[in-house]
C-alpha cells in the first residue's frame, strides 16, 4: 500500500487532470455564453454542439467507468464513491434537463452541475467537509446566533422605520433582506434605514456582523490549520519512513523530522542547485537518482542517498551543481529546520556529519563539498 | 457524576430538541408573516392562533417546569438559572407584549423573544460568554480604539464635506452614520464624499476598517481556539479514563492521548468498518458491544476492546467487517495521530500490540485480522 | 514594586475611572451634539457651557499633575510620559481652536482630541503599539503591496473605462476612489466599471481584497495571540510567586502552572461556591479571607491556602458553601487544566493532597469535603 | 557569510533606500497627475519632464548594475534574479510604451511598471510567494469552490431574476457580475435582485462570502505565521550564535532562546536605560559599545556582555544610565520570558548570574545594579 507514485505516472495523471478540466469548462463557459443576447443569435448552434458534445463525453466517461467497475464486480462501490456520485450526476444533468424543462435554452442550464467535476477530482471537497465536522457545534452555535440577531434586528428595523419606509420596512419579511445585507457587512444599499433610530440600530448591526464573520473566521481558521497540519503529516511520513537514514533514527525522532520536511518532486534533467548559489536547504532522494558535478569525476547518488547539507552545516555557497538524472522525488530540509532540529535531536545531526564522511572517504573526496570536511 | 450517557437517553433528547426547535420556529415564522402585507388579510386568524398556542404550549412549559423544580424544593435555583431565565421570558413575552401595546398586532412581535430558545438549549452561548469575558480587556480595547477612530473621521468628514454636501454632512451626527457604515466596510453608498479631501479621509477609513476587522477577528479567533480545545479535552477526558486499557498508561500519557482522540455515536446496526475498505482509523469501545466478522466464528467486542488496529499498524485493507451490535459510544484514532503518539509514547503502541496478541490467543484468532500478525 | 493592588484602592480607581470618561463623554457628546442644526438653537448656551466646564476640568487636572510631578522634581518625566502628553494636548485643545479658528463653533470642534482619554487611561493603547512595531515587517510589505495593486487596478480601470464613463473613470486619481473603494470591499457603488473589461477587472481587484485582507488579519492575529499570552503570563505570574505553596515547586512547574491560572477579584461577603453546585474549579486565596461554611465550625482560609480541590479531584458537587469574608483576590484553576497538570506535573497534585490532609488534621476536618478524604 | 551588518552601512542603505523610493514615488505621481484633467494644462511639461528624468535615472542603474554584474563575469545570474528583472521592467517600460501606443500621454502610463520597485526591495514579495506556495493545495481548493458557487449563484439569480429585471439579469454572464460583487461582500448595489427567491438565493450567497472569506483568512493567516515565526528564528539565530554567552549553553539551549530575543539596533549616544525607570528587558551586546553610568567610574561594556539583568532578577527600578558609546547591535529579553526560561533552562539564569558576579569582582562593582548583589 504506498503512494509513493513514479513520476511518469504523476506526469500522465496531470495531462489526464488538465484534459478533463478543458472539457468541463468548455462545456460550462458554452452553456454560460449560451444564455447571452449578444452572443447567441450568430454562434448558437455551435454552442449548442459543444455542450452536447461534452455531455456525450461525460456519459461515455461514466458508462466506461461503471463497466470497469462492474468488470471487478464492485459496480455499487463505484456508485456510493463520490467519484461515481459525481460521474453519475453529470451523465445525467443534461438528459434531465431536457425531460423536465420544455425550452432547450433553458434545459442547457443543467450543465451548471458539471462545475461539480472542479472539487471532485481535487481532494479539496472532502478537506472541507472534514473542517466542517470538526468544527459543527460552534458553527452550529453561530448559526443559532446568527438567526436571533437577524431576527431580532429585523423585527426592530420594521418597528423604527416602517412609519418613514413603508414600502422597504413595511413587513419583517422584508426588513430581513435589508437585516442580512447589513449583518455580512455587504451593504447594498438599495433599502437603508433613515430615522435616528433605524440608523443606531443599523451601527449596531453593522459592529455585530464584524464581530460575527471574526467568530466564523476563528473557528474555521482553527480547524484547517489543524486538518492541514494533519494531512502534511501523513503525506510526508509515509516518504520518510521509505528513506533507510530516518529509520534508524527511532519513532520518537522520526516524528519530529516529519513535521520539518516538505516533499518536492522535480522532472530528470532539473537543476536541484547551482554552484555558487547561496545554500539554505538540504535534500534527501526519495526515489529517482541525482548527480553531483564535482572535481575529480561526477558521483551519482540514489534513493537514500543526501546532499545539499555541507552549506547548511558549514555556511558559504553551494560548492557544486547538482542535477537529476531520473525523476526524483526529494524531501527538502530548510537552514531554519536543521538549526532547530540540531537542539533537540543532536544525533540527527552527528548522523548526517557521519555519513557525510564516510561517503566521502568511499568515493574519494564528494558530497557537494570537500574543503568543509577536510578543515 | 458521569456525562456518559446511553444511547436511548440521547435519541430521546433529540427528538424533544427537535420538538421545541419546531415549536419555536411555527410561532417566530408566523410572526414574521403576520406583519407581511401580502399574507396578512387571509391567513390573519390561522397566524394569529398559531402564535397564541405557541404561547400557550411555551407558559404551560415554564409552569411544569417551575413545578418539578418546587417539587424537589429549588424553585429559586430554577428561575436563576440561564434556563429558567428563557423560559420565563419565552412565557411572559406575549402577555407583556399586549398589556404594553394596544395594537394587537404590534404585541405579537414580543414573540421575538421566543429566538432566545435557539440559543439557550445548545451550550453555544455558554461559549461564547466564556470567549467574550476571556478576551475582554482587548476587546474594550479595541472598542475604546473604534470608538476614537468613528469619532476623528465623523469629525473631519464633517469639515472638509459640510460646505458640498450640507444635508448628510451637515453636523458630525449625521456625519456618524458615514463614518460607521465606512468603518465596517459595509458601504451603503447613500451618503458619500465628494470632495478630493473626503475621499482622501474615506480611503484611510476604509483601510482603517479592515485593520479594525483584523484585530476583532485576531482576538476572537485565538481566545475561541483555547476554549474549543478546552471543551474537547473535557469531553474526552471523561470517556478515556472509562476505559481500564487507558488508565494503565499514567496520568501523563493519557492527557497526551485525549488530544488526539474523536468521539463517535453509533446506533445498533451501523457497519463502523467494511471488509476491503481502506483502513486509516482504529477504534476504542467505551460502551455498547460490537461484532467483529472473521472467519471460524464472529467475535463480540464490549466497552473497553479495540479493533482496526491491523490497517494502521502494518498497512492494507481492512480484513474483516465491525458492526456495532448494540448502540455504541467509540473512540476514534486516527492513523496520523497514531503515527505521531509512537514517537512520544512508544509504550501504547506497544500496549496495543500485547493486547491484540493476547485477544487472538483467547479467541483462537481474532480482532480484526489474523494474517497480519501470524506473519 | 507590587503590582498586587488591596481592593480598596481598586474600587477607589473604578471610581475615578468612572467619574474621567463621565467627563470626557459629557464634553465629545456636547461638542457633537453642537454641530446639528435640529439641536444647535434651543440648546446652544447649555453645551457651549459644558464645553467650558469640561475644558476647565481637563486643563486643571493637567495644573495639578504637573504641579505634582514637579513638588516630586520630574515634570520632564511627566510631560514625557504618554499620560503627560494626552493631558497636555487635552488642556490645550480648546485654547488652540479659540486661537486658529475664527468660528467659536468651529473651534469646539478640537474637543475631538479629548477623545485620547479614552485609549491612553487603558492599556490598549501599548498594546496595540507593541503588536504594531512585532509585525512591522510583514504590515509594510503588505503596505507596499496593497498600494501597487491599487495603482495598478485604478490605471487599468482608469483605461478600460474613460471611453464609457469621463466623468468617474477620467484620470487615475479619481478612478483611485474606486478603486480603493472596490479593494477593501467596502463597495459604495457610486462609481461602479460598465464595460465588460472594466467588471472583470473589478471581479480580480473584489478577490484581491479579500486576500489582501485575509493577510492582513492573519498578520495581526498571529502578532496579537502572542502579546495577550505574554501579557497574562506576566500579570499572573507575580500573583503566583506570591503563594508560598507554588513557591515550593520550583521555577519549571511554576512556569506550567502560570499559564493555565486565572486571576479573580471577589468583593467582601461575595460567595465563591455553593454547596450542591456541580464543581469544576478551585481557587487559591492570594490575599484577602474566605470563610468555609462546614458541619462543626466554620474554617477560616487566609492568603496561601486554597479551597475546592475536592469536587476536582473525587468528583461531585461542592460540599461547602465558601464565602470571601475580606476583598480578596483568587487564581481559579479549570478541572480541564488539572487534568492536564497532574500528567505533566504529578507532584503539584501531590502536594495539593497532602496540604489538604494536613490542614484537615489541623482543623479536625475542614476544606469544603470530609468524606471525600476520610475514605 | 556574515549578516550581521555594521552601522555604518545599514545607514547608508536606508538613505539609499529613501532615495530610491522618492525616486520612484515622484514618476509614479507625475504619472497619475498628468491623466487629470484639471492639472495637465498647466503643468504637463512639468511632469512630462519629471517622468522623461526618472525614466532616465532607472534606464542608467540597470546599465550601472548590468555593467557591474559583467565586470564579475555574471550578467546572465542579474538578469535571472528578481532584482535584475524588476530593474530591467524598470529600464523598459517607458521606451515600450513610446513603441507600443501612438498617444504619449497613454505611453506614460506605462510607468506603473515602476511600483514594482516598491515591492522588490523588501524581502516581502518572496515572504508572500513563500505564503503562497506552501498554502498553494488549500488555496487552490477553494478557488475552485469560489468558482463552483459564483457559477451557481449566477445561474440561479439568473433563472429566478430574468423576468423582472432583463437587463441586469437577462444572461449568465451579466449575472456574474452581480454574483461576484455579492460573493466578495462588496455589494456594490447597482445590480440588486427584488424578486423573493432571488432575495433568498442573494441571503445565502451573502453568509456564503463571509465563510469564503473565512476560509481564505484561516489559511493564510495559518501559513503566514509559519513562516514568519521561521524568518525571526533565522535572522536571531545569526545574532545569537556570535555571542560567546550564549554559545557555551548547547544547541538545545540557544534554539529555546533564540525563539524569545528580539534585535535591536541603536545609533551612537543613544540612552538604551535611564536610571530610575522600571526594568523589564535586558540587553545583550552584538556588536558596538555601551557604557554604564555608575558611582566609581563608568563601566565600558563590548560585544558578548549584557547589561540591565539586575531588574529582572531582583525587581526594582534600574540603578544606573547605559549609553550605547558606538552603534550598536544588541538583543533584547523580556521580564516575561526570561521567567519562562528560568523555569526550562535554569542553567541559563545561573550563567547569567555567574558572569554578573565574575564582572562586578573584576571591576569592582558594576553592571546596572550594586546593591542587588551585595545583599
Amino acid at each position: 500500500m504506498t503512494r509513493i507514485d513514479s513520476i511518469p505516472s504523476r506526469r500522465w495523471r496531470r495531462l489526464s487532470w488538465l484534459l478533463s478540466h478543458a472539457l468541463t469548462t468548455a462545456g460550462v463557459v458554452a452553456m454560460v455564453l449560451g444564455t447571452s443576447p449578444d452572443v447567441d443569435v450568430r454562434f448558437d448552434d455551435i454552442l449548442g454542439n459543444v455542450i452536447l458534445a461534452v455531455a456525450a463525453v461525460l456519459a461515455a466517461v461514466f458508462i466506461v467507468r461503471l463497466w470497469g467497475a462492474a468488470a471487478r464486480r464492485r459496480p455499487h462501490q463505484y456508485l456510493a464513491s463520490s467519484k461515481g456520485m459525481v460521474d453519475l450526476a453529470c451523465a445525467v444533468a443534461l438528459p434531465l434537463g431536457w425531460a423536465l424543462v420544455p425550452d432547450p435554452h433553458d434545459a442547457r442550464l443543467f450543465a451548471l452541475v458539471w462545475t461539480l467535476r472542479y472539487i471532485s477530482h481535487a481532494n479539496g471537497l472532502s478537506l472541507f467537509w472534514r473542517v466542517m465536522v470538526r468544527s459543527r457545534i460552534a458553527l452550529l452555535s453561530i448559526a443559532g446566533l446568527f438567526v436571533v440577531v437577524t431576527l431580532t434586528a429585523a423585527t426592530l428595523a420594521h418597528v423604527f422605520e416602517r412609519a418613514a419606509q413603508p414600502q422597504a420596512f413595511g413587513s419583517i419579511e422584508r426588513t430581513l433582506w435589508w437585516a442580512i445585507a447589513t449583518l455580512t457587512t455587504t451593504g447594498y444599499g438599495d433599502v437603508v434605514p433613515t430615522t435616528i433610530w433605524g440608523r443606531l440600530l443599523a451601527g449596531w448591526v453593522m459592529v455585530g456582523g464584524i464581530v460575527m464573520f471574526a467568530l466564523h473566521a476563528g473557528i474555521i481558521a482553527t480547524a484547517f490549520a489543524e486538518e492541514l497540519q494533519r494531512r502534511h503529516f501523513l503525506r510526508t511520513w509515509e516518504l520518510v519512513v521509505s528513506v533507510p537514514l530516518f529509520r534508524d533514527l527511532g519513532a520518537a525522532a522520526v516524528a519530529d523530522i516529519v513535521r520539518l520536511l516538505q516533499s518536492r518532486d522535480v522532472e530528470a534533467g532539473a537543476v536541484v542547485m547551482r554552484k555558487g548559489d547561496p545554500g539554505d536547504t538540504m535534500y534527501f532522494i526519495v526515489s529517482g537518482e541525482a548527480t553531483v558535478h564535482i572535481a575529480p569525476k561526477p558521483v551519482v547518488l540514489g534513493p537514500g542517498n543526501f546532499f545539499g547539507e555541507m552549506s547548511l552545516l558549514f555556511g558559504g555557497p553551494r560548492t557544486a551543481t547538482v542535477v537529476a538524472t531520473k525523476p526524483s522525488v526529494l524531501l527538502v530540509l530548510d537552514i531554519a529546520d536543521l538549526h532547530d532540529l540540531a537542539g533537540r535531536r543532536p544525533e540527527f545531526v552527528n548522523l548526517i556529519e557521519t555519513e557525510a564522511r564516510l561517503r566521502r572517504d568511499r568515493n574519494g573526496g564528494t558530497a557537494d563539498d570537500d574543503d568543509g570536511i577536510r578543515d
